[in-house]
């Protein structure tokens, strides 16, 4: 029993003061230019039902934390925040009228199989864009993203846009069956480029069908990738993916952000409700992925109110990673006070913290190791004892 | 299934966007207050193992929403924040040396037996003051909570303020049993004050004991409760709580907040672990308990590291309602564009967002309904067509 006395549940985090300012800090610059945008925050409960929530996310169904209400029905902590809006959207939201800009700042829940330093809650910041089918909906998406992650301070980083049409166009136009699709599917969200041209290779194609599959990997770069790939499409679905990706260069490059975008027609993401334009966010100092994002066309319908949507998520805990701590330069000043100089010391204290500073007022009976706790703060004044003046 | 379509578990509640900008301003305004009495935020995980938080947590067991990991370990969504900030301190902070200043800004979480529209997730604010068995440690934690809500914006309401020693030097003295010490301390902390007198009556005493036990229901008022209890207190250990109380007076009344303040007697909380002073806060204009603390020095024991503590919990969302709703005076703006003109409509959105404005920047065939649709904005304006001056 008492084996557990100091700890918490696999993959479960606390997060102490100088960790929390600098999330604190992160979250605010995102959240301020998000809400320059026009986009309302909102909050959704952590427990959903399993049967409509958790359903419709698009996390694996083991990642999911579950528990039983008393009438029986499974519940499940959020995994993510899309399909929670989709909810909210579709029932309460929806008289208010489309388009809608909705975001979030929110601790998301995925249940980790055994001790890998990895999160089971971590929180998201970011947006849903509901109701809008254009494809300025989703510059406008990347291009907050951008945006944001420039206002919490991060300066190297690149955003990865792909097409899920484009992919699934080409794939079932040569192996026709979502089962064989599937497979080359998950060479590609594993980023398992090695595997995806031996599997490509080791498949009964024409030489022609096995170069269009192999050429998707090179299809990375700047907006000649547009032109290059209409040069080899065969189908209409290929070409409208790729006319889709050239309007959102055009409408990005007039957020003046393409020097942090580049085109990779093999981008696949491990969310499985995208279906148009998808994209990732790396920080060039870290090599995980800091946010993902894309269109999300037939979410809503699970809800009975069919409508296009696309949006971004950056997770916290990594931004603030690639950024590292961010001090706000606040010092705290420690007031040590004996019975007898109380009115005085709480006076000094008081008239501190109407300038704004933060002050420890502490009476000397309290504080068991002197050495020890004074050591923590930035000044420590003492206001000891009936007579002489105070050593500062 | 498809019932539960729109629907949220039992108590939970999603919070729209002016709920949320109200919520985030008062959560803003009790944080930089506490950030100036030089207390330092924390977070703590959702999920703790019930083997240790759970069980060293006030709330009932029925209460806790509960799930297996897994190990085959039980989980609980924590009840409160103290037992969680009690082992976080008891492990990690202990080094820092005490006393610790903590605070927080969390939602905690009771499962609700039937729809009664009690919320089984809310948030709380509240601050933990741990190593520190001096009254001035309970005087500033009572003030600081004072503080907080004033500057929150709330202006009638009131502190009662008991001690649980009191209390059960009385009734120990009395009944000698813990099991009818109990029943009568359940009539007081289910302000029962009606059935707590009859069931005095019905009880086997003599006139005098009989008369102490209702004479705990009448000390309730100012200062002068102190001296009143004190003529009629018979045991060390009343005197001794009522000393307390008494120097806790002296120092909130150094703080300048006594008249928010009222000592009471008959004080008892829900919350078992508190060991002395205990005090609850009402706003005058709602009937419900905002919030409330007290000394727990018995708590951190359970975690190996025993240590004198107090604290306070304020809950949010009762806190927004007696308040009623704030809003910033922030208006959104949309600038509703065609194609051709997209370049011209973003330059004036990036222009006013500079300016800290929020601006919607809508693309004309995203939108479904232009008269519902541009109801929501404070002011519209319409960048269109190749030629001709905009209408705003």
């Amino acid at each position: 029993m008492r084996v557990f006395m100091f700890e918490k549940p696999l993959g479960m985090r606390d997060t102490l003061p100088d960790v929390y300012k600098t999330k604190r800090l992160l979250r605010e610059a995102m959240m301020a230019e998000i809400e320059t945008w026009g986009y309302s925050f909102i909050e959704t409960p952590t427990l959903e039902y399993d049967e409509t929530v958790g359903k419709a996310s698009a996390i694996l169904d083991q990642q999911l934390f579950k528990l039983l209400d008393r009438e029986g029905h499974t519940l499940v902590l959020r995994p993510d925040m899309t399909a929670p809006i989709a909810r909210l959207a579709a029932s309460k939201l929806y008289e208010e009228g489309c388009p809608l800009r909705l975001a979030y700042a929110a601790n998301v829940f995925r249940a980790q199989q055994r001790e890998g330093g990895r999160p089971a809650e971590f929180e998201q910041v970011g947006v849903e864009y509901i109701g809008d089918g254009t494809m300025y909906a989703d510059a406008e998406v990347i291009s907050l993203m951008i945006f944001a992650l420039k206002r919490a301070g991060l300066r190297d980083f690149t955003v990865t846009i792909g097409h899920i049409g484009y992919v699934d166009a080409l794939f079932f136009d040569i192996l026709r069956q979502e089962q064989r699709v599937e497979t080359l599917r998950r060479f590609l969200y594993e980023k398992n480029y090695v595997g995806y041209r031996e599997h490509v290779k080791s498949l009964p194609l024409s030489s022609i069908d096995r170069d269009r599959l192999l050429r998707l990997l090179t299809l990375r770069g700047g907006k000649e990738v547009v032109a290059e790939g209409k040069a080899y499409a065969t189908t209409e679905a290929e070409r409208r993916a790729l006319d889709e990706l050239e309007q959102l260069w055009t409408y990005v490059d007039q957020y003046g952000v393409t020097d942090m975008v580049k085109l990779d027609t093999s981008l696949v993401s491990h969310m499985s409700y995208y279906t148009g334009v998808l994209f990732e966010v790396y920080a060039k100092n870290v090599g995980f992925l800091l946010g993902n994002g894309g269109r999300y066309d037939e979410l809503l319908a699970k809800f009975h109110r069919p409508s296009p949507a696309t949006g971004f998520s950056v997770r916290l805990d990594r931004l603030m990673e690639a950024i590292g701590e961010q001090q706000r330069g606040e010092k705290t000043t420690c007031i040590i006070f004996s019975q007898e100089r109380f009115t005085e010391a709480y006076a000094k204290a008081a008239e501190m913290r109407r300038k704004g500073e933060n002050v420890v007022l502490q009476h000397i009976a309290g504080i068991q190791n002197m050495d020890q706790f004074t050591a923590s703060f930035d000044d420590v004044v003492y206001v000891l004892g009936k007579r002489g003046k105070d050593e500062q």
